[in-house]
């Protein structure tokens, strides 16, 4: 029996009890059932060291991480996570790394009752590849490209926390102790936001989520749905670290072009204004409405005196 | 817009024309559709250098093989291959690398008209991970686990050519030419047996992809299905090269522990042979039946003469 089944069994096989999981690891494919009435909704993520993790970061932040980048991504589909696999990549068989990876992993797996049932693991450098998969009523999804002139553009929670811990890691800001460690947790630990995504169905036109930066995401709806917007600067939700650090800097580039945010970004009608408000309420979510879908042809981000933001930083690239 | 996205959109998105494809490449995750009555089959594979390939083989090459490995594993369980994601972790951005792995990439996929249906690219250590759907009837799927006492015990193909052709490469041969880079060629480019594993639905009690080596990998069968085996040396398939290589060096390592086949082996009841046989001739795929399963608790490799070999190399480890 190979080293790698046994790795497997021994981090990554636990009975899922889950009825949509007729067949888990350990066979050639797993095999999962899709309710009657569903589309399946299909997304992959990697992580590498140095460009979502460092060499330092605990085994177990990694682990938590690599599963919610790509919920995230299935929670911008208003979709509901239920499998995923993993492909893991490293160069040496750690077991107390292991061990963490999988605790963090698990943590919020279990969390939102998604379950591994596939799994592989390589010699190499330190790679991480997750795909997840969700389901979604046919024809629910909200997609990237249905946004609508004159739609509200909301977006979750606050913006730029974790660019700012990657600055505080960075030696780049004078944060220090509770603060500097919450914008890193926020960095380490990002929050899907799964029932959010699940909630917006039939509330939202278009969504898409926040892991570049704001500016670039939106950006990547806006060319979607083929139209531009108006942001008000005023209304970017952010914590007071960060709302000090743009005044001290007289830069928005951290909650603008920060990424690693994991919030979501989406477009719903004017109509819908309460509905939307409840719904932030009873998901203890904060939703910020930060300005509408226009076919100006252009979009702007204004300063409350009406003067517009020369946004230079366009977002995280992958090369 | 980041220069991920244009890479995706440059080599990676093409309209599939593929009507269970709702939503492909380009938003935050893909929508497929699942037949009524279907379950989805789920696998994950990784290539990585020198594990999997070597840095001087073509990209073209490389991209073939990530498919074929994780259709390999699809046909494993009788399953009809739909859909793929991509992560393709690269150093650097070569675009003519780029053009030439999408080519084999695109070479396996249409012959098998699956779709791809998502993307991410990171920059990193050459890492290439793929995930498989498919689909199977209800209930219908062929796993590792169900092999029976007195099942007859297939093999496809021949065994043995892909780990000749590394021999040649580390120059552990005195192969030269055509025959040399005909092995080379069974490693780089192996062929998924698809249609044979969709074939073999109600047929073929327990099933397996050859890929760590056909002794580990029937190891893998028969702990799944807590059974042990008798098998045949002088059943075992090979080409001319392989034979010749195992009477000359009196060793059985190239076509039992070889690794990189990607053939299938299955069992099935004795009173399924005349079907078997007229499936392999129907599908132009030769089956070599080459044992039995067994309740004995401990599986041999029988020579003609009855003498027991003693197999020590006992196939492909990931670490």
């Amino acid at each position: 029996m190979s080293l790698e089944f046994d790795l497997i069994q021994e981090f990554f096989q636990r009975g899922t009890g889950s009825e949509d999981v007729s067949l888990g690891i350990g066979d050639d494919a797993a095999i999962v059932e899709i309710p009657a009435g569903a589309q399946l909704v299909v997304t992959t993520d990697t992580l590498v060291e140095g460009g979502h993790f460092f060499k330092n970061d605990s085994a177990e932040d990694i682990g938590y991480k690599s599963l919610a980048v790509n919920l995230s991504d299935l929670a911008a589909m208003g979709a509901t996570p239920k499998w995923f696999t993993l492909s893991l990549s490293m160069p040496i068989v750690n077991k107390a790394w292991l061990a963490s990876f999988a605790k963090g992993l698990f943590i919020l797996a279990d969390k939102h009752a998604v379950s591994l049932v596939g799994g592989d693991t390589t010699k190499g450098p330190l790679n991480i590849c997750i795909q997840a998969l969700g389901i979604v009523s046919a024809g629910q999804a909200i997609t990237r490209s249905n946004a609508v002139t004159d739609d509200d553009i909301y977006v979750t929670g606050t913006l730029g926390d974790a660019a700012l811990g990657l600055l505080t890691l960075q030696n780049r800001t004078d944060l220090v102790g509770d603060i500097a460690c919450a914008c890193q947790a926020r960095l380490r630990r990002p929050t899907p936001r799964v029932d959010v995504g699940m909630a917006l169905q039939n509330n939202a036109h278009a969504m898409i989520d926040c892991s570049d930066g704001f500016a670039a995401d939106l950006g990547h709806l806006l060319s979607a749905s083929n139209k531009t917007a108006e942001i008000w600067l005023e209304k970017i939700p952010m914590s007071n670290s960060v709302s000090s650090w743009v005044a001290t800097h007289n830069c928005w580039d951290t909650p603008l072009a920060g990424g690693d945010d994991y919030e979501l970004i989406f477009t719903s009608p004017a109509e819908k204004r309460e509905t939307i408000e409840a719904l932030g309420l009873a998901l203890s979510c904060p939703f910020s409405r930060v300005g509408k879908i226009t076919n100006s042809g252009v979009t702007q981000y204004y300063h409350p005196d009406g003067q517009v933001l020369n946004l230079t930083n366009k977002g995280y690239s992958h090369f």
